[in-house]
């Protein structure tokens, strides 16, 4: 029982941390999207591809978490946007706390849109708010068709639900249809946007979705 | 300060019963596999072909942990062999505490090897020790090439690693020299297998060591 109390205290600081957050993000006129996937998903792809649709119209700025390495805000940096790099060193998830500690090395930049791309991993992040406006699950084609049956939290806690590497849909076994009615059986106001990061299919369609809803 | 206490306790407690669980699956002889992998890695698919590869060989048990549903028990059920599901309702990882509880289902049948299928997760799942002889890691072709340097904890505790899905090398960009380079650099030790569930290629040389670890 003890354990529980304290998980419930840490959940309290988080969530008082990231309404503050929200807060800032707000009087600064920025949309945040928290971006949740398993491992390999594609969230570092689907960042590029949204970034290089928007150059020359929109700001945007990254902060992406890892266990380890900063491979991801290398490969975001060769965009020349603002990134920071999360090394959450063990720990599974994003918390409220560390978004904060590491937007302020990014706060005197102008941005439309912030991005923070969460540790891979379908489970312990959806319990954490870091102030996002909207949360955004990737699913790739490769992962099976049952996993928003399998990890729920995430599919009911998110906005949209973006289905990555359709590229890939001639070699597997999944069916985008059998994803979708999974998925809206677990929450049937999602958003569903079909794309390829590979071949870029589906990118203008979900860049338009995320531009609707910055001028909300 | 706190936190890291109680967790501490945790694992101290989870690692006494764990080492019970050893003592007990020793004195009945049976090789234990603890299974990781992010979620859609193929861990499930695996079990199938090891299952039909030892069929009239060895008697395989298996306890299969997911967040929610008991989609996987039901596949292995198939098989016509013991299954137990766990369902964490929540927990992003198995502890030792649920795999006994779960083995008491099964325990009064006759087993060579236990696969102990872990939830689908590369970070919490590599710190709890399950009373397993072996950790196994499964990663897919499509999560890219840089999982084992994110994720090392899970590389560097593990025994083994399968790269599953190999016959979708063709259509993505992961190449599995640089999979296995970056697995090594993290653990030299590890046993590597590339594998296709999906076509059967490289299921005999993973069971093969399998079955050699049974007779160690």
């Amino acid at each position: 029982m003890s354990v529980i109390t304290i998980e419930r205290k840490v959940l309290e600081k988080n969530d008082q941390i990231a309404n503050e957050l929200r807060t800032k993000f707000k009087s600064k006129g920025m949309f945040v999207i928290n971006l949740l996937s398993s491992p390999g998903s594609g969230k570092t792809s689907l960042i590029e591809r949204t970034v290089e649709h928007f150059k020359d119209k929109l700001n945007i700025s990254v902060i992406v978490g890892d266990v380890q390495t900063d491979n991801d805000a290398k490969r975001i940096g060769k965009l020349n946007i603002p990134v920071v790099q999360i090394i959450t060193n063990g720990s599974c998830h994003l918390e409220a706390q560390l978004v904060r500690d590491a937007y302020k090395n990014i706060e005197s930049e102008v941005a439309d849109v912030l991005i923070i791309e969460n540790v891979g991993n379908l489970v312990c992040p959806a319990g954490y708010d870091l102030g996002e406006n909207k949360k955004v699950v990737v699913i790739s084609t490769t992962e099976g068709d049952d996993k928003p049956l399998k990890y729920p939290a995430m599919f009911r806690n998110s906005s949209a639900m973006i289905i990555n590497k359709t590229d890939l849909i001639p070699y597997v076994d999944s069916s985008l249809d059998e994803i979708k009615k999974n998925a809206l059986s677990i929450n049937s106001t999602l958003e569903v946007f079909d794309i390829s990061c590979k071949n870029s299919k589906g990118i203008e369609q979900w860049c338009n979705w995320l531009e609707s809803q910055i001028h909300k």
